[in-house]
């Protein structure tokens, strides 16, 4: 490092921002995917791979996540990125880093979780290793492997004519946590979450942020089924739309009919781990519905209703929230 | 959970002893090979996997070790795992937590240093995936992959009349940690290393500790020089000698004179993550030296020069030590 080069703090730069820096010092992998989809795709190309980490304070609290719903969320999400691939998941490496002064019976449900998660989400997949490590932070970083029955489905292979296509909830899991921090917050404190102050359609949409149920034997399926790109949406159907739209040099337009009553939540909203497919025009796999169509790249990476979209500068309660970790 | 059953902290337990309260609940994994060995079998019995977190706090230090230390350091010891099944390292996915006050200068070097320990040891081994999160505690979690050309050397295959080799260090990593703490601690906080203050053994010792270079090719070198059982030494020669005897149902005898001047620190340290094997009669391979014999399971798991000898109780000064982070 020269004494001229700005070296700035990690909360000053995004996500992206910091693996554009260090990306280049990694070296060249020999994935035959890179950074940028949703799992690494290694030994030539079987075998796809992800990592993704919960921290409790920026990813869950522990007043509304109890050791059930962390385990089962921190499988769920990377399941459904070993999904986006096309893949079928097999294992899960488990790596918990917890203070001495968790509960072993918080740990014990934590496995419940995952393992229900996988039973239910991904019959044949189980916890095949792990990692206990003592830490003042309690995070849990799962590791996702799954095999691939052919090429893996990229970002970047949408084409103009395509059908977009989508498989699970959009919106849910944002309105469940819009929830959770409207009503269920006291003196700046996360409290416990009352189901008897939640009608039935909040309820759901709390149990579709603790305990996300992406529909992961779906990835395979839209992988047979001819998708030509696919993601999960983990950051916003608007957002990551343009994601797909930019790694394949196309304008996606959303049909806002398409997507329900609340399609401005559907928009925004992240965390339900759907999955975001384009697929050559005819009829599209089961568990999939058209939400919109691939055109020729346009001005905007995406539109809705032929207007370009920008998404919302994704707030995160999480993390921008100070007050007790709760 | 019954109300009358106990429920500890995890503080109050061991790893091995949190491990056997989930492993019940993660249901029947279809690994080859379950917890216990160094690395799961996945994908019938072609890869093997593996996870370990490094953790600000109970695993280093800051004022000790540098972002390419702490990137190093992660690499090897996960690279051990997958080479003490036999395996040949393939990919490395890296988990990172990092506080908002992390320099984005640090992150770079700790690319560095996963990318240089992959080079020197691993040749054809790269980061292929990762993922950065926000957290209050600075925390390095890698899945290391390999690929077994043969089946895995497990730590059960031991027989009476096989040689008992070593490969690598043994010793120095532990020495180098005691060096640090007795040297470069002042008032309670440790302090950087003055490498003045140190002669060239004590300047090798610190670097062990901090960089340490297991021999990974040696793994698959091992594998097919017939080692009928392989294991890394991370928690010191006797704790794991024992280990290896205990799952091969033998009685490992080791040779004093076999390790060198520094015998009894050989014995107690751990974290050079040499490689300990059990061959049949006859050469070894080259890298290995013979340290001792298998044979009929006596009282003890292990003696040295036929005397019973028992590990040390594992004092764990970075877990032990209270006083600032560093």
């Amino acid at each position: 490092m020269t004494a001229s080069r700005p070296d700035p703090r990690v909360g000053d730069l995004s996500e992206g921002q910091i693996l554009r820096r260090i990306l280049d010092r990694l070296g060249p992998g020999r994935a035959i995917v890179g950074p940028g989809d949703d799992a690494a795709v290694i030994e030539g190309g079987r075998i796809v791979a992800t990592v993704d980490t919960l921290v409790h304070g920026p990813d869950f609290r522990l007043a509304w996540t109890s050791g059930f719903d962390l385990g089962w969320k921190a499988a769920a999400v990377n399941l459904a990125d070993v999904a986006a691939m096309g893949a079928r998941p097999t294992a899960l490496l488990v790596a918990l880093t917890l203070p001495d002064d968790t509960r072993v019976s918080f740990v014990e449900a934590l496995a419940d979780g995952l393992r229900a998660a996988c039973e239910a989400l991904a019959p044949g997949c189980a916890v095949e290793g792990g990692d206990l490590t003592v830490s003042e932070t309690l995070t849990v970083a799962v590791t996702a492997l799954g095999v691939l029955d052919g090429p893996p489905v990229l970002r970047s292979g949408a084409r103009a004519g395509d059908t977009v296509a989508l498989a699970g909830r959009a919106g849910d899991a944002a309105h469940g946590l819009a929830l959770l921090f409207s009503r269920f917050v006291r003196d700046g404190i996360p409290v416990p979450v009352d189901d008897a102050a939640l009608d039935e359609i909040e309820r759901e949409a709390v149990v579709a942020q603790l305990r996300p149920a992406p529909p992961i034997a779906l990835g395979p399926v839209a992988a047979r089924g001819g998708a030509r790109a696919m993601m999960d949406v983990s950051d916003g159907l608007l957002l990551d739309a343009s994601r797909l739209a930019d790694a394949s040099g196309v304008t996606i337009d959303l049909r806002r009919a398409a997507l329900g009553p609340e399609a401005a939540r559907a928009l925004a909203g992240g965390e339900d781990h759907a999955l975001l497919a384009a697929f050559p025009p005819g009829p599209l796999p089961e568990g999939f519905r058209a939400i919109g169509v691939v055109g020729g790249r346009g001005a905007a990476p995406v539109t809705v209703d032929g207007a370009p979209a920008e998404a919302a500068g994704g707030w995160d309660p999480y993390r921008d929230w100070d007050a007790g970790r709760g």
